[in-house]
């Protein structure tokens, strides 16, 4: 037989037979109860199962140490990433997690935020799913006060949330500016949801990237994706299939470029010679293909880290957020041998 | 400003001029109240931004809707597809996700399950740590009747729970066998803390294959490694300068099995003609690799599906999780270029 019924501390009280009043007095560790019956109120506590009615008393301070998360979803690499970053400093302020993905889509996304809302998380933390524009559904949270903070997919015309981010429009200049200084001519961008800032953003340092070099812009370079693993064997496919071939692919992340490439040798298209590539996120996987993939380093962990560090100082009064509104982390290109078609010069 | 302060039924029943009693039936529908002053109160209370209040009501009903999870690390491929499908039944049930991880110590899993318990999940998911033996710090949980399901990495000792594994010793006789079949007379077995039942059956079934075809067992073929990225580097550059090289790997996981081979082709060895290699859960990473990794497909997605839907079965009172101790999903060898050396027979 399961004992079911809650321990409480009038069970206590009765076996000590001292008064319920007193129990929870020494419980709270009340000077007006000695060290003594202190302590045998604990013992007696812990041989019950006695646990604290946190829910009542969250009731009482309307707060419930738990943040909410809403990723696009939890299937993915970077997103495992910053979750872990996430996971270890609340864990360590003691913060509980509520976690659920949107699967890029905005209807769901608004269910997790209605769901968050009503479970009363202290703050939220949200990257956008791709197609979500109108964002009424967090004004609940802004109205009362609970903080928001986006990362990665942001959308910035938010005025009163804080938003996490690596410079996207850089880092697409940087990737193309690269492939452009390795004798690329004609490089095809592939992407996700333009409505996106990450994407969008990496668009506008491709296309600033080709006007600053000569290079001419053709909308039909750029290859809107899911960026799914079933479309990147398709675009694969697609790419060395063109007449004529392109030279350079800059694509929006590693595990698509790892799977283009493995489809563009399977083809026999050499790599980087026929067309190099360059990827996106610094992926475990950029480090195992052959040959390794040319990347932007994009340190989910730490901007993991960095999202709860920043959520939980404000919860607790150390710094208010409105002060901050965006914060942009270092992100960086490591050049791999997918995209150095010159190595000798 | 902030409106902080929460929207009660008492602000509701004051702009409508009636009584808080009839504000209260009429949020919960109460026959006595009209449908006309139902439809004004329900105006009202939207228009406020009133919440009912979940943390009152959960307390009353003594449950939460909130499934508790405890998994090793957050950020593995493996892991992230459990989640995703953990989180994809949940929240179509109704349930929300509080998530954790091990960090694959076992003392943190102990401070993981204790505020699990005191946030009141309603029933809690756990995969094990590396170095989890005492298992009490879940008695909290049985003793409550609170259920407890383990996947993956578990602990068949424990009577009173339910275990969803797949059949490793299986798995691992198939993989061993298969390199047999290819010639492989030399083969080591790399893998994690052999505490952990997914390690230990998988050992079991290497050895039971040597047996079957008459091939010794040195425990020297036999490498424990953390299986983390740094390792598995290390142990491909160990393997390399092994004289004489071993002709076959059989890997625990596909990253370390994916880095592994990536560190013996830099040393010159090819795979899979010197060194046949199999690795274990069918990760992306085995399908972009060159040559493509032979691996166990171990579908996660549907392990986390399959363990939502048991847990939230029973707490709706459908299945009686007693019925059920282990639950073995299937898994199957794919055979992929990276051990087959000798297509041509």
């Amino acid at each position: 037989m399961k004992d079911t019924r809650e321990v409480t501390i009038y069970d206590i009280a009765r076996q000590l037979h001292i008064s319920p009043a007193t129990v929870s007095r020494g419980l709270n560790n009340h000077p007006a109860v000695s060290k003594k019956t202190r302590q045998k109120i604990l013992e007696v506590a812990q041989a019950l199962g006695y646990r604290s009615n946190t829910f009542a008393s969250n009731l009482r301070r309307q707060h419930t140490n738990t943040l909410g998360v809403i990723v696009p979803k939890l299937n993915s690499h970077f997103v495992s990433s910053v979750l872990a970053g996430i996971e270890k400093v609340a864990n360590e302020a003691g913060y509980n997690l509520i976690i659920s993905q949107s699967l890029e889509s905005a209807q769901k996304e608004v269910a997790n935020a209605n769901t968050m809302f009503k479970s009363r998380v202290d703050g939220l933390i949200v990257s956008l799913a791709f197609d979500t524009q109108d964002l009424s559904h967090f004004n609940p949270f802004f109205k009362k006060g609970i903080p928001v903070i986006f990362f990665d997919r942001v959308e910035q015309s938010l005025p009163s949330s804080t938003h996490i981010i690596i410079d996207n429009e850089k880092a697409g200049y940087q990737a193309t500016e690269h492939l452009i200084q390795q004798g690329c001519r004609h490089i095809l961008h592939i992407t996700g949801n333009l409505t996106r800032n990450v994407y969008a953003d990496r668009l506008k340092g491709y296309q600033e990237a080709l006007k600053a070099y000569g290079l001419p812009f053709h909308e039909t370079d750029v290859i809107v994706s899911m960026l799914d693993e079933k479309s990147a064997w398709e675009t694969g496919r697609q790419i060395a299939n063109m007449h004529p071939l392109p030279d350079g692919l800059f694509v929006a992340n590693d595990t698509f470029a790892a799977i283009c490439m493995q489809a563009l040798k399977e083809k026999g298209i050499r790599v980087p010679d026929d067309i190099a590539i360059v990827g996106f996120n610094d992926d475990l996987v950029s480090r195992v293909v052959e040959p390794p993939l040319t990347t932007v380093h994009y340190p989910g962990q730490e901007m993991g880290e960095l999202v709860a560090r920043h959520l939980i100082n404000h919860l607790q009064g150390t710094v208010p957020l409105t002060h901050t509104h965006t914060i942009i982390i270092h992100s960086e290109l490591i050049v791999r041998q997918s995209s150095l078609r010159n190595p000798q010069r």
